[in-house]
């Protein structure tokens, strides 16, 4: 249950940051699809380290297809996709093993599996697993994109900087996901700023990510348990670090009357739109045909270089430690495609539902 | 698929606002849990509009246990419990059936169903489907206190009025589950100020929601998909009007630094807990032992009194509309009750996965 | 989970023999489909009792329609079917609640529920919860009619009396349809004699039900977990008093070669046929466009009016039991509806998966 | 959806005949289960062909576990498994990829997938799937053993040779789970006899496992839907061949009358047992504490040495075929530990619902 996402298309995960291997299976996705290497390792280097307020770990991400795919499309059967782990230095971790590392999963993996896990680098929990999602997310964006729905992530948030937030989207979609660091104003340089300040400082950093898909199809999403939100805050909080997630206004909402909150409706092009979007895209969980906008938080890193207060798991007593090697003072960069990747394995999976498993064969929707 | 929610405890929902009856099947109850009728009629009147700054539409919510218990106690066959509609004035919504309310789902349902969809009084939509969800989140939240669980929610601020945050947690959850008007200060006066000064202005008024479970053994939840956010989340966005959700610190975690945001470990009396709890009680989507705390945001109802730009779905012409009627200027304090019994069937799901479907029958969890 | 079936058509089941009433929630269907109340009728009554070799007990079935038809279309919310139970004498099973009736749930539902279990008329275990399970799937049965496909069932064997095996499929689908007892040869007074027979012998009888599935497109079903056979497996021993079934050729395939058993292809009418259909229209769990055939064997119904050794549940001593009162000596006719429509919701089921959850609305299938 | 199996324990299925590799993903298993890699091995070497009446490839199955198990036990994360493809011969397929083989999977596939599908060897059909089924299984049939559960299979019918049915059920299942070829009787020369004499004759034939689980806990299995048998008979079908499956006396119910059927209860060292166990161990889908004994019927294996009429599936022209190569003419030996693992996996799944995630970790079961 906890390793598969789902209903139709659905994604098992597997693997270990210091184990043999990581992946994937990818089921449901049907015959026929074209497999683009080239945009999968686009966004695979979008999510690697580039050492600016990063880790300096070097992950060469270099995949395999195990299975379903054969000359270059999918065959209908479940891919299975692998990732070696080969840069592993699993003696760093002997000596903290029964530290646990504040705000880390150490303790609550510690007690939940009786210390049967594997306490590696954050073992089955590490932030790694989510290099297979970007693969498996890779294809569904490709595959969308035939369809018409694109879907992009900005940086919206780190420390004290912000950028502007999605407003002329079917422009800045494009935009935001061609460039190295993700934003739409020219923000880039003061957010690396504040993630070096971080890292020098023996400290971390979070932010926010928001994320807008266009060409949505109007009718998309189930009422109840299946909304797309529901849908997306599942994918989304599956996540390392992902601690909020919010729709169109979100918090926002709350300071505001209905009066100015509701997206009154008009007609443009012979085609129903909203003047605004505050709903971000989705009334009563289904898809209106504007774009769908959220937002996502992303807490800083907790491991960091200072000393703090923790306890031995094996004696039960209190001491302290200091988390030092190859972290992220913030990872909020390298999140941001996996977001994308995650939201697009959702709306892909709630396009089957409605258009049927072979969705991505059509010209187009109506 | 939409109306069916959890792995191991399912509800399933039915029922239109202006049709004969609406309900709910919950099925993966073990047998032999005692019904508290009293409990279930209190959670219900908590859900009932109070007529200050709410609808003035009576709704008696007499409700039926069609199946499932006997003699008082579970039989550990799924429960059916119908609620009939009888005071529906189907009457009043001929008039405007082509027009659709801005935000309202009038648009999205009738481009998704083609037009079949019952569209009186929100049809399937209507936040009166959260009544059958309260009745079995009530039996879950009678089921987890025999273990020891609890959980309250409480209103944090309704428009420009804020009440404290859950602090003394273990305390306030019983407090705030036997107030009326659900907040931790008193500024329950308050809030109705605001919540009449929006009805008075035909406008509408949203608000924040707090929740917090207590006693959670550490350890539940599981990795990747099943984390308790995305359970969380998945069952909170499923509740019509919310539109965010954010765990510990929320989105405040994007302005502090890791060394802030981290919760130290401590021994105290013997047992492991953190000397901060900004984490919300989960570390890498599982419980540790500490409070569960999360808050959701509710939008201002979208039906106000004012004139509003709108479609004629049948002519695709541009028109106004005004939303008179029975409606909720603030559905806040109602919906409280529903976020905290929706909490519960979650809570009550994850718990069955570790410890099998008869943990409720247990004298404790360690 | 125990009482929901499908994957993207889910029909949840709710209800015990002498409780208020019984009924189920269909989950996933579309929107615009017309409900054939007359159909739905003639479905129900060849699940009622016709009196001969069978119960004397009349169940009207008055059946209701609660949630998701609206002016007589689906309105693409769950539909709940509400049947009242009216004709119930609880006070016959006071006396023998703690007899173990053999072969019946009795011992394994007082063991399982601890005794909390609905134990008059076999609560929730009773064949009377196949009632709901007729209506939808009389819906389904429509459904698919639309597109083309039918399905049918017929006795093929009830003690030394046998029907033919369908033969010339597309005409015997529709002739057994029509017929009061459904046999595909003339044997009905045969088999009529059979069940009068075990009947004034205090006895009761068993047969076999076989099923054909015509106009099926090719490639349903997915390989592996998902294939057709085994979801109509799946489905079919959820019918009480099932025990066996078996696709083409069946058991039989162990006394033959595969020089035999193989289906050898050929072209006709420009479309691709098998010369036999030994496998049932079934290859690696796919639909090959030929007709699917089953079988499921129904055992005698286990209420005889015999002295049988049993144990007192609560007592936990030997004793003996005679079980009189209205029982059916032989349930094959009654079952046979419930066998097909069964399968029209696994069919349906399958179809939403490749096709999309609006297929019911396509003009056809290609 | 079609290569997961199991509701709390997940197994997903990856591979091609002629890929790279083949194997499966195990979600669910709780942490601290001993991995038994010499009862691995065995049970792959009972699925392995020996070259009487089977195929004379070899297959050496060295399978690598990539994840979730750290120093010798499980970790609670999914358990991935691989096994690498290297005798593979893919040359063989080319010169008859458009001929579609009488009875395989050929022409379903192809029309299913549009020819996308990967057509060496079976592909994703290849019967060399059922390799990482056995590893999984053969994890869960030590983890069953652990809490006294025993499950076993022996071949009971192969042609006209036919060993005897379970009867000293407890004694029988030691017997034969250590005999090389599995039955109880001593026939095996007869069967063996049997399958030479198909494969000298260019032809195939099939046969019947018979299955039996001791000791299993009363109350296991879900009324309706997830009934011990619907549950069984959902994963037998996926193994490739099987076209039926009976539970105790199966079809023979046909011909017997309730009073012979129907299982009399008695006090037995103060247990509750049935006289008879003619019900298999199963009442209402839930199981009585008597073994549970099944059968499934395995057809003679498709590709035989013979000319047979068949199509071109790329000209749709009528040709013949001779499927000639390295093919076994009776897989019921090699099935037969594959119907033991299936089984294991399906128990399995079924005590983590009824007694939670960690049931394997229990001392035994009440």
């Amino acid at each position: 249950m906890s390793n598969i996402l789902g209903n139709n298309l659905k994604v098992t995960i597997f693997g270990q940051s210091h184990g043999e291997a990581i992946g994937c299976v990818i089921d449901g996705l049907c015959a026929g699809i074209k497999i683009d290497e080239e945009f999968i390792n686009e966004c695979l280097s979008k999510r690697r380290p580039n050492g600016i307020g990063e880790t300096k770990r070097v992950e060469l991400d270099n995949y395999k297809i195990i299975s379903g795919v054969f000359n270059g499309y999918t065959t209908g059967s479940s891919i299975c996709i692998l990732i070696e782990n080969n840069n592993t230095k699993s003696k760093d971790y002997e000596s903290i093993k029964d530290l646990a590392r504040p705000s880390h999963v150490d303790y609550v993996a510690n007690a939940k599996y009786h210390g049967f896990n594997d306490y590696r680098g954050g073992g089955s929990f590490s932030g790694r697993l989510t290099a297979p999602l970007v693969i498996a997310g890779s294809i569904a964006l490709r595959a969308l994109e035939k369809l018409g729905i694109k879907i992009a992530s900005h940086i919206k948030q780190i420390g004290d900087v912000y950028d502007a937030s999605f407003n002329d989207v079917e422009k800045e979609v494009d935009a935001v996901n061609n460039k190295e660091f993700p934003t739409i104003n020219d923000v880039s340089k003061d957010m690396l700023n504040e993630m070096e300040k971080a890292a020098m400082d023996n400290d971390s950093i979070g932010g926010v990510i928001e994320t807008a898909i266009v060409n949505m199809p109007v009718g998309i999403g189930q009422p109840m348990f299946s909304s797309i939100e529901s849908e997306l805050a599942k994918a989304m909080f599956s996540i390392g670090g992902i601690k909020g997630i919010e729709f169109g206004l979100g918090f926002e909402f709350a300071n505001v009357k209905g009066s100015f909150a509701n997206d009154e409706l008009a007609i443009k092009d012979g085609k129903v739109i909203t003047l605004t979007n505050n709903n971000g895209g989705i009334n009563g969980g289904i898809s209106n045909g504007m774009p769908i906008v959220f937002s996502v938080v992303v807490k800083p890193t907790p491991s960091i270089g200072k000393t703090q207060n923790t306890i031995n798991m094996k004696t039960l007593k209190e001491t302290t430690i200091n988390v030092s090697g190859r972290h992220d003072p913030c990872i909020v960069r390298r999140v941001n495609i996996v977001v994308r990747c995650m939201c697009a394995l959702v709306i892909a999976d709630l396009l089957i539902n409605k258009f049927g498993q072979e969705v991505f064969l059509k010209e187009g929707l109506k």
